[in-house]
């Protein structure tokens, strides 16, 4: 087994093949960076001649002057080869497919005439001064006296690297193992793996190659990828890191904003029950393990989230109980004796079987009711109308009402949820800013319920930042209230 | 290695100890008839103890008469053992932790201390007529001599099966496999295993223990469950089938529809990168691809989407050539030339470099244009507003233009979204109806675009079904262009 291994981050091509991602050029260049920074070692900037948008980001990454190597891909054709120059690239990843049910029914080529076409093509790339990698697409199904010829021949072509693709996710650990370890018996230069997750196996399938040899792991950020995407760098590299003490050049601290960032300009959300970087990785909700949390971390965390650039996070729930209750609401300076926290648990617990998640925000909410606190609001909404329509500008009116002080205003926006909030913001005052709006996914019907959160700070302070969330039926109505919620939970702070 | 492993699925327990995560009875009992027809061989309903609901849900699910056994967690106390007795249980799912740290930081007690306590409930629960599944929580960071006297113990008293959690996630498939070996050597009873997928190794471990002997396998349905979750369902089944010709009772048709179920009950989306039910497992995007899966399915799909009940679904992209396009319009009854082809191909690529996916009513919208097909609609938006706020029903007007014949009718709602609707079926006629409704989450601030889709149909007729959608900034109106889209859609093709 190596004591290190490359990490060759494809999130920028086979990732962008994911249905529905589209990433701007610029976006592919703030990846790039991310991905360098983060000290990968090979970054798949594209597929050259696929697209021009491809082509010219391609060009516009190798134009970085980044840490990490730059790749493209390539098929085995010198219009493929010469795209690939064209961006500036001295690195091309370039594949031909080797398995029969690939040369029948998609290149429609003899083994023996795939081959040629391979050598010819690395032979060409080589004279124009690329390093090469090559992959014979579909390896994991390619009958395997046939894919050692093709290692064997594209090694005397000049090859620098072969990587060992699982183009279709068909193949488990103990059999890549196998597979790896009988390549290796052909194959002088370093071998790289490509695996896919259709079966869920991606990233045991790539340690299952580093333990047979293999020196190059491709991955994608999320485990971005075709169809059920490609192994997730951040659980290869900290599995190859916990089970087998192989090294790579990651920063692993960069692993989490890595991950925010790609999630956000791609649009794929991180899954809350993903490995290592989803919300649940590090959160707690059960009163057994939360107790055991907050005694000692690793009784119920295989790593600290700091490891990877994360955030520990303390749910509500049904099984939550007096201790986990209490601490988090000691976070918020809220000190409980044991009456009033049993009081807090009992609600937490009815509200939970009822279907109703606690977070935070509800939970102050619920504690400072307990106690007595917050009956009175200091910022109220005495009126609120909105219309919008066809050639019509949407515009909103309300009156709000700041300890005892009642001010009235009107605002337009680009949508009624939009003027609402703007005229909140005109009475409120300048100082006043909507930091995240955010609105849960509705699914259903139009009357559907929807669930809005927002988040508004005075002065751009973080100190004086807070949360409101609502849930309702009207999305306009839904979203004044949260805000409303959490304008007023800002000046009872305030004070 | 057996030839067949039972099925053991926690998605109601583990699975819905995932934070935010609170089903209500008549959704647990719902999940759990679907699991029984599925074929899961136990269900384990719940963790009778923990709140009133979770008991009540387990009461009712033993009230189902199931094909599945049913199983109920409990820590090792009469107080947990009669709270699953209450229940009707018959099976009890029991653990107590065995490793140091648990036992230093959690239970303060000694290793003997662990050991007898197990024991005297496992006894008294054997009294009470109740078959026990046995745990050692946190099995695999046990010290092994002391995991063998506990698996030794327990069998004494009386078990039926042993499972062996890995709580935190912290192994990896060699081990597990060795461990299990190590298990069985000690184990007469049958050996389980509960994976955790905080490194994304929960089904490689769960098939490695498999490997090693073990004859039951703990799962949840879209691998929920506690921080990463457990071992999904459907990835540990499928490769149990592929990669090692293990069998289980699941009805593997049955898992698309089950997961889809537990998705919309929990509110946690499949991520359409998840292998096996992701949206993305049998949607093709990439040219090259495409053209494979066309020729030949197997080319890029490791099985056929039938096998798990789910469909194929081909995307158009900035990788999508003439033969994705083609074959998608002809889906549609759109024939096209060679000339007309390259068009809408040149099209959508430019369209999706600019970050633009292009879906099944878009690419016919594109097609219908540059054939010159509908240009002039049949069903014209005329006139529309809408009024919401406080203490105001949220009201709206239209007036639509049907062949040339204007009509104006007004409606209220819940919200001005429901109400705008309403006000378009008022003057469209009590025959259309909205069969769904989908808003695509907002992040970002309250201008931020979103994307609304509907589907419409006429007399509730699956052949007179319509879809439409729109882009905008103002949700409302958003959601009429999206209808209006639809319903024109369906006008023109009633003709």
């Amino acid at each position: 087994m190596p004591s290190t291994v490359k990490v060759f981050d494809t999130t920028l091509r086979d990732g962008e093949q994911s249905p529905g991602i589209a990433l701007s050029c610029g976006d592919k260049v703030k990846i790039a960076h991310a991905l360098s920074e983060m000290g990968v070692d090979v970054i798949e900037a594209g597929f050259p001649v696929s697209s021009p948008g491809d082509q010219e980001a391609v060009r516009r990454i190798v134009g970085e002057g980044l840490d990490s190597r730059i790749c493209g891909l390539a098929r085995c054709s010198r219009k493929d080869i010469d795209a690939a120059i064209d961006c500036g690239l001295d690195y091309v990843h370039m594949f031909i497919a080797t398995s029969d049910i690939h040369l029948q029914h998609k290149l429609k080529l003899t083994r023996e005439a795939a081959k040629e076409k391979a050598v010819e093509a690395i032979e060409y790339a080589r004279k124009h001064g690329l390093a090469v990698e090559f992959s014979c697409e579909d390896a994991t199904r390619t009958e395997i006296g046939f894919l050692k010829e093709m290692h064997q021949a594209v090694q005397a072509a000049g090859v620098e690297v072969i990587n060992v693709p699982d183009t279709v996710g068909t193949i488990g650990p103990p059999a890549m193992e196998h597979l790896i370890r009988e390549l290796m018996t052909v194959t002088k230069v370093p071998l790289s793996v490509h695996c896919h997750d259709d079966f869920g196996l991606a990233v045991a399938n790539s340690h299952a190659a580093v333990r047979a040899g293999a020196r190059q792991v491709h991955v994608t950020v999320n485990g971005l990828g075709e169809r059920a995407g490609n192994a997730a760098l951040d659980e290869t590299v900290l599995g190859l890191m916990a089970f087998y003490e192989v090294d790579t050049n990651i920063d692993t601290r960069r692993i989490g904003p890595t991950s925010k960032l790609v999630s956000r300009l791609t649009g794929y959300a991180i899954p809350p029950n993903k490995a290592i970087v989803g919300a649940n990785a590090f959160a707690h909700e059960s009163g057994i393990h939360v107790h055991g949390v907050m005694g000692a971390p690793s009784t119920y965390e295989a790593f600290g989230p700091e490891l990877v650039g994360v955030q520990r996070n303390i749910v509500m729930g049904k099984h939550s109980g007096a201790h986990s209750v209490r601490s988090k609401l000691a976070d918020y300076g809220i000190e409980l004796d044991d009456a009033q926290t049993d009081h807090i648990v009992d609600k937490v617990k009815r509200l939970a079987d009822s279907g109703k998640e606690v977070d935070d925000a509800e939970l102050v909410a619920l504690a400072s009711h307990i106690l007595g606190g917050r009956e009175s609001k200091k910022v109220k909404l005495k009126e609120f109308a909105v219309f919008t329509g066809m050639n019509t500008t949407p515009t909103a009116v309300v009156s709000i009402e700041v300890n005892g002080d009642r001010k009235t205003g009107s605002a337009t926006g680009i949508g009624p949820v939009d003027a609402a909030l703007n005229a909140i913001k005109s009475v409120m005052g300048n100082d006043i800013h909507l930091v995240e709006y955010r609105l849960n996914a509705i699914t259903g019907g139009s009357d559907a319920l929807c669930e809005v959160s927002v988040r508004v700070s005075k002065d751009g302070g973080k100190s004086l930042m807070s949360v409101g969330k609502a849930i309702g039926s009207d999305i306009v109505q839904t979203s004044v209230d949260s805000t409303m919620e959490a304008l007023d939970r800002l000046y009872c702070r305030k004070e």
